[in-house]
C-alpha cells in the first residue's frame, strides 16, 4: 500500500463525510497528522482537480474533476449501459420508477433511475448509495450471493433510515432466505417512508451477481394485493433477460443463506 | 507536489480516457513507469474502492466509490444546489430542457439538467463535461469572467464538435463581446447537430462568475424569429434572481472583453 496514496483518499473522504469546507488545520487535526503533509497531499488534489478552494482562499471541498471520473465510471459500467433499455422497459409496463444498484461494501449504489412515466418532481438518485439492508435491491443482490458473503454483512453495521427499516440480524436473514426462493426482495418503507419496492437480482456471465433491478413506488399501489405479485413477476423476468444478455446461462444459481 | 499522489491520478484518468479495462503492464507502458510501482498505486487504488477488477482479476477499471465522491461534490455545490428550482421554473416556463453549468479548466460540466417537460427519450447529461467554446453555457461564462481569461481561453485549444462549433479566436472574441453587452450567449448547433441553446451568467457573493444557466432544444424551436429573444429575456431573468439567491449584488459587473 502506497501510504499517501491512502491519505490523499482519506483526505477525499473527510471532505465528502464531513463537511463541504475544511481548512488545512481542521484536516490535519482530524486525522491526526501534521499539518505540512496536509498542505502537501491538498496541493497535489487541488493541481488535479480533485478538491478545489473557495473564492477566499482558506478552505478547501471537493473538486469538479471527481465528477468526470465518476461519470467515466457509469459510461463504462456494462451492467448499467445494458439496463438503460430494460429499466425503460419495465418502467413503462408497470408505470413506475425503476433503480438498478450494485452492492459496493456494505452499501447499495444506485446506477440507472429510470423515471415513472408521466411523473413530475422525481429526483434523479443516480450516485446515491444506501444500506444494504435498508432497501429491495440490496436483499435481492444479498439474497443471491454466496452464503459467505451475507453472513458478512449479517454481523456488520445494519443502519436504520426509518422506523420500518429491519436492522435484526435474525429477521434478514429470514427474508433473504425467502428472497432466494421467491427470486426477488420486497422493501415496505424501510428506505423511504410511504414508498415501497420489489427487486430481482441480476446475473453476469461468471454466474455470479452482477447487481439487481426493481421498481420503487408508493406503497399502497405497489404492495397492494394482489398487484404485487405481478409486479414481482415483471422485475424477476426483466432481470433474467438482463442477465442473458449480460452472458449469464439459464438458471443461474441462487444461493441458499441456511 | 506528491509525486505518488500525481501518479494514482494519472492511472485514473487513463482508466478513464483509454480504456475501461487496463492490466498492469498496458498501464505501465502507457505511463512509462515500472510494472511494481503501478501495481502498488493499482492495489492501494483498489482497496479504496477507487479502482476495481474484473471478476477474471487480471484488468482493472474505475471503481465504484468515484461516484460517491462525483455525487458528494454536487450534493454540496452550492450553485447546484440552488439552482434546482430555478432551474425546473425555467423549464416549466420555456416548455425546454435547462442546464446549469460550470468552467473547470476549458471545459463545461454540466452540474444540473432539468428535463424538458413532457419530453420523453431525454437522456440526463448531469456529469459531462464539453469545450466551453462550443456552447451557450461556456461562452456565457466566458463572456462574463475577467478578460485575462478569456485571452487564455482564446489562445489555448478550441476543438469542434459539430461542423457549426466555432474554433477561430477571432470569431468566438466577438460573440463573447457581443454575449458581454446583452447578458446572455447563444448556441448554434455547436455541441449537437439540431440543437440550438440560449444561456446566461450566474454571478456569487463575490462578483464572479459562478456559472451560468440556460436552455437547450431544437434550433427551430429555440433560434426562431421573435421567440428566441422572449428566451433570451426569460434565461437572463432567471440567472440574475439566481445570482442574488448567491449573494451576488444588483447589476453584478459583466466584464467586456475588449
Amino acid at each position: 500500500m502506497v501510504q499517501s496514496v491512502q491519505r490523499a483518499i482519506r483526505i477525499l473522504r473527510q471532505l465528502a463525510t464531513d463537511g463541504p469546507r475544511l481548512g488545512v488545520t481542521e484536516l490535519a487535526d482530524r486525522m491526526g497528522l501534521a499539518k505540512p503533509t496536509v498542505h502537501a497531499l491538498l496541493r497535489t488534489l487541488e493541481s488535479e482537480g480533485l478538491v478545489s478552494r473557495d473564492s477566499e482562499g482558506s478552505k478547501y471541498r471537493l473538486g469538479p474533476d471527481l465528477v468526470a471520473f465518476g461519470n467515466a465510471y457509469l459510461d463504462t459500467h456494462e451492467l448499467r449501459s445494458r439496463s438503460l433499455t430494460w429499466a425503460d422497459l419495465l418502467a413503462t409496463r408497470t408505470k413506475e420508477a425503476v433503480w438498478v444498484g450494485i452492492l459496493t461494501g456494505n452499501r447499495i449504489l444506485v446506477v440507472h433511475h429510470a423515471f415513472r412515466p408521466r411523473g413530475t418532481g422525481q429526483i434523479l438518485e443516480v450516485g446515491a448509495t444506501i444500506p444494504w439492508n435498508t432497501n429491495a435491491l440490496g436483499k435481492a443482490i444479498v439474497a443471491a450471493s454466496v452464503p459467505a458473503l451475507g453472513k458478512e454483512l449479517l454481523a456488520g453495521e445494519l443502519p436504520a433510515l426509518t422506523g420500518a427499516s429491519i436492522t435484526d440480524p435474525a429477521v434478514l436473514a429470514r427474508q433473504l432466505d425467502e428472497a432466494a426462493r421467491a427470486g426477488y426482495a420486497i422493501e415496505d418503507q424501510e428506505s423511504t417512508i410511504g414508498d415501497g419496492a420489489v427487486a430481482a437480482p441480476i446475473f453476469d456471465r461468471s454466474g455470479q451477481v452482477a447487481g439487481a433491478i426493481g421498481i420503487v413506488g408508493p406503497v399502497e399501489r405497489l404492495l397492494a394485493e394482489p398487484t404485487w405479485q405481478e409486479l414481482a413477476v415483471a422485475v424477476r423476468e426483466v432481470a433474467r433477460n438482463l442477465s442473458r444478455e449480460l452472458g449469464a446461462r439459464r438458471g443461474s444459481a441462487i444461493h441458499l443463506q441456511s
